[in-house]
């Protein structure tokens, strides 16, 4: 066990300060959908993105040259916006060499909440660049921090913390005896086979389940995209690594 | 889905305050050990049980008429009390008439945490009691509380909250789509083939594995007692409801 890099989940943003340490290495997931729309941006050739926490400082994008802004309240995109929290309003868009401000009610601000560590972001886009990357990240830690519901527990982003820890164990660098981090690993082990159907009765389907929303999940879920990009959080930024 | 009464899971005392509503039932769990040696101890013939934070709480009581004092801190017995966090301590012992006081590191909290709400205990000691106990509790929605570690989210607690949310959904007078609960089932659904198999990653068993903990985990997993009795909180002390 010794040498071995250890891996923490940590299921809600409200919980984060009981794992933080100051030098791991902090993975932010939000599966439905920001971090999906994270790395679905940066393939289409967004160069960086700004997360920020209020409408207010989106806002203040707006005319900026080479600014896009876009916000996603509680399901929904918001009026005065660009773009919203969908992969498919970035895909065979206008993106290219912008850079995003993006406000959304729980990615955006796990991100802020984490930028005292090393922070990547992470879904089933990049899930190959990112095992890479913390395989290959030094001695770090590694907290893979769900995003949640309004500092709420959710089920799809432990479904990806448990793929990526599946992954990540695999490569034999890693040990954990985190309790959490083993109820990840049977989520996604129990949902895998039909991860769709799994979070049928999930609460983000009953908050929203518009055709718009369903079509997001099924392409955060199985992406059409597989990106090599791993985004990093570097003076307020996320940037490719 | 009208009329059936809802069912939430929550995985920690630190999330506690986002699921109290002062109105629903609390079915508070520490499996491994607190709940289970509260319903052992009852039906060992203790009258009542006064659960609190402190072992100088308790040690007020050393002397007190048929009171005896029971303490536990991160998995251990504390010298000076004459019971621990053990089932094995109340079977067979004379505590008949007793009214016991107990503190522990985390169920005894979580009891004290929750007492603006009708508060019941369990475990797999009164399983079926408490099922029978909820599904004739009125109208009350019902909030299952995991005792966890110190505020972080255990293995072992969820595995009995999915348990008891099966059966309870079994009785088709409850509805949920609460996440955690359905992350809940899912757990105890893979585990409950070999659920001591199923901890034996666990931060509880790397915590303490000496051979009466492990004595303990087989009786809180597959106890030995089937308890007709719903301890129930009432004026600073657990009864029988």
């Amino acid at each position: 066990m010794t040498n071995k890099k250890n891996i923490s989940v940590c299921f809600t943003t409200d919980q984060f300060e009981k794992y933080a340490d100051g030098k791991s290495t902090v993975v932010v997931v939000d599966l439905l959908r920001a971090t999906s729309v994270i790395s679905t941006a940066f393939e289409c050739g967004v160069l960086a993105i700004i997360p920020v926490r209020t409408l207010e400082e989106a806002l203040r994008y707006k005319n900026v040259k080479n600014h896009i802004i876009a916000a996603e309240r509680n399901t929904l995109p918001i009026e005065g916006f660009d773009y919203g929290n969908s992969p498919y309003h970035y895909i065979n868009a206008d993106v290219k060499g912008k850079t995003l401000v993006l406000t959304t009610t729980n990615g955006t601000n796990a991100i802020l909440l984490a930028k005292e560590h090393k922070v990547i972001t992470a879904s089933f886009v990049n899930i190959e660049a990112v095992t890479n990357y913390l395989v290959n990240d030094n001695n770090n830690n590694i907290i893979i921090l769900c995003s949640g519901w309004k500092g709420f527990f959710n089920l799809e982003d432990p479904i990806f913390a448990g793929a990526l820890a599946e992954k990540l164990l695999e490569s034999n660098q890693f040990s954990s005896t985190c309790d959490s981090m083993q109820a990840a690993i049977q989520i996604y082990s129990s949902g895998k086979a039909n991860l769709f159907e799994y979070l049928s009765n999930s609460s983000y389907r009953n908050r929203n389940n518009s055709d718009d929303v369903i079509k997001d999940t099924h392409f955060c879920l199985n992406p059409t995209i597989n990106s090599t990009i791993v985004p990093i959080f570097d003076n307020e930024k996320l940037i490719k690594a």
